[in-house]
């Protein structure tokens, strides 16, 4: 009987919860690691349910293989943690506010102490060595601090878990898209020569977190991109308070957010008339999309996607050096995506029913941008889904 | 003369950037560093201009103690450090999409082989151990790829010269704490039982980034936080679709922003009657800020704030274990703090003219919470000016 000072508003079920520690147990034992030390924001909120906006300061979760896993973090937050895990109380574990932000002392000399008062200071030690928010100096500390442990490199041992979606996930995953349709259409309504770009924003952040179809809606993990004209060059620009132009193509990378998962969903504005450049690339991208939608198929591989896409944009003379797609599901900032499979040439990643993929082959060429993706999940049979159902197209307000 | 492929729009003047620099320059002497590796987004800013959310891959910035800074990170993001930052097109290098996420090569090789191609590899090489975005894996990865050089722990170097903010900076901050400002007002406005929560934050959303006073209004880097009831004890949860409910206290932390600038500002809303608890602790609370802001003079230390704010707490039988306070101005997700000073009692820094902090003495007990903080700037005489002027309360809706 796990013990709980407060009720809680969990997003999954108990079973839910049990298969992803289930799942990630199997891969630790896999990658030769007793217990494993998890950081990166994403992972601790999809193996416990923690969910708070104190990723600014270390914190993390320990994956253990016989007992329920340990959430550590700043006092104040465990607060937080005990409001929010699946976890009994007593598994919440505070450090003093001393070490925050300290130049004579460092988080990760408590954290080193618990492991020593648990008797797991000699066993091997997975570690994020390349997630969000495991700072070089937190590793530093922590292997000086546990002279006699075997610290092993963990990097996105846990994201790779969370590739193939289950039922519950895509619930989420498809009220998130309803939000993403709804900022996508009230920017075809609003954007118009003149208006400036920061108004605009502020009318997608609000249909963004009001939400749709009765579900509210959370924040997205990156804000919205939106440059325009030779700007879109660039594709992580932000606004600013200038007007949109007339003659000029503005794309808007944009997702719906549900309980920390996101459907992503890009399109682009032409105020004018295009010229010839931008049609023919148009019809190129949405025939490469086409192409890789259909070839989005369980036993298929990440890079038949992207070389499905190539082709028609080859044809057109559009040669894109960035992979075209990345796995997308729960996150935080600093990214929507998944840091595991990339949708590019080299990744033979064998796609399986469940993953669930933004399939985003943006055009930033040296003066223009152009942006239509989909975001998409892999069926059991058949090419994949999209989660957002709008016309795959560029936007033409003349 | 520099080379610059766009027009510019620098959020400074020149010579605001080249006092940057050399104060930067100036400090890495001091520490005995040759040459800075600047990961943290805010420090990249405030040093080159540069600004773009793509903080979620490997990027950095170079300073050189005797040539124009570099900006290194992403191709595709060479394309908007051309457009924001002030040296010219060259000193901007990309490195290919192929490193991105990948298992086998790290962007920091790229970085190591652009170093030992300047014949920069011999040298003191400052890093920022533990600011945000350098990870462990980063860090060895350079460290392995440089074997001839020295990597020196500058964590917060360049923190630290943000300190004293120009006459420019305070511009922007004025700027911020009108959106500030406009945020809470709405907050007085709008919060009534059966009101949900993220209706609430949509529309604080939707007022920061319309902005003030004629000014566009910028993502902040911390989303509103607004916990309620006993999760009040909580400081860092966000928000759901429930509705604010009669007889409970909320707290909102926000901040307005402009151009990166920060003014956070917190209240809290007391739907119904509050109890004795709450208006002896709100008496209390406000003698604090009042005894703090009246010690927050130039010459005094960062602990007489502190001290200050806690002898009325005290003899209200409130013990706090939380800093109360730290600096604030340009910054980047997940923080809006400038992570140097700390206003504690062990911390004694030599308060100055011009420095900028958010005086936060949260509140938050095991089962309720309160915020009212005021954003303040150091004055050559007198006491500390408030950048928001809104009464110095908690609101009561009845």
């Amino acid at each position: 009987m796990l013990n709980h000072r407060f009720a809680k508003d969990l997003p999954f079920t108990e079973g839910e919860y049990k298969r992803r520690l289930a799942k990630t147990r199997a891969a630790m034992e896999r990658a030769g690691v007793d217990i494993l030390w998890v950081t990166d924001p994403s992972n601790m909120a999809w193996l416990t349910g923690y969910d708070g906006w104190s990723f600014y300061v270390h914190q993390g979760v320990l994956v253990l293989p016989d007992a329920d896993p340990v959430w550590w973090g700043r006092n104040q937050d465990s607060n937080g943690a005990i409001r929010t895990v699946w976890m009994g109380d007593d598994r919440c574990i505070g450090y003093a506010d001393n070490y925050v932000q300290s130049t004579e002392r460092h988080p990760m000399q408590d954290l080193a102490q618990r492991l020593i008062g648990m008797g797991l200071d000699k066993l091997r030690i997975g570690v994020e060595l390349d997630n969000y928010y495991f700072s070089a100096k937190a590793y530093m500390t922590l292997a000086a601090e546990l002279p006699n442990a075997k610290l092993i490199d963990a990097t996105a041992l846990v994201n790779w878990q969370r590739g193939v979606k289950s039922e519950e996930e895509l619930v989420f995953m498809r009220r998130a898209a309803k939000i993403s349709e709804k900022i996508v259409d009230g920017l075809i309504e609003r954007v118009e020569p003149g208006v400036p770009k920061n108004e605009v924003v502020a009318e997608v952040q609000r249909d963004a977190i009001m939400g749709a179809d009765g579900h509210w809606g959370d924040y997205a993990a990156i804000v919205p991109l939106l440059p325009s004209g030779s700007d879109a060059a660039a594709p992580h620009l932000t606004w600013d308070g200038r007007p949109f132009v007339k003659g000029e193509a503005t794309f808007f990378e944009i997702a719906g957010c549900y309980r920390r998962y996101h459907v992503p969903f890009c399109r682009t504005i032409f105020l004018g008339q295009p010229s010839e450049i931008f049609l023919r690339a148009e019809a190129a991208l949405v025939e490469g999309l086409e192409a890789g939608l259909e070839v989005a198929r369980a036993g298929n591989r990440a890079c038949d996607i992207a070389n499905a896409l190539a082709a028609p944009l080859e044809s057109a003379g559009i040669e894109r050096g960035a992979r075209c797609g990345y796995p997308i599901g729960i996150s935080y900032p600093p990214d929507w995506g998944e840091r595991t499979i990339s949708l590019r040439a080299e990744d033979e990643t064998v796609l399986e029913p469940g993953m669930t993929f933004h399939f985003m082959p943006g055009l930033w060429m040296s003066d223009w941008g152009l942006e239509i993706t989909e975001s998409i999940v892999i069926k059991e049979d058949g090419a994949a889904e999209t989660f957002c159902n709008r016309p795959r197209k560029m936007f033409v307000k003349d």
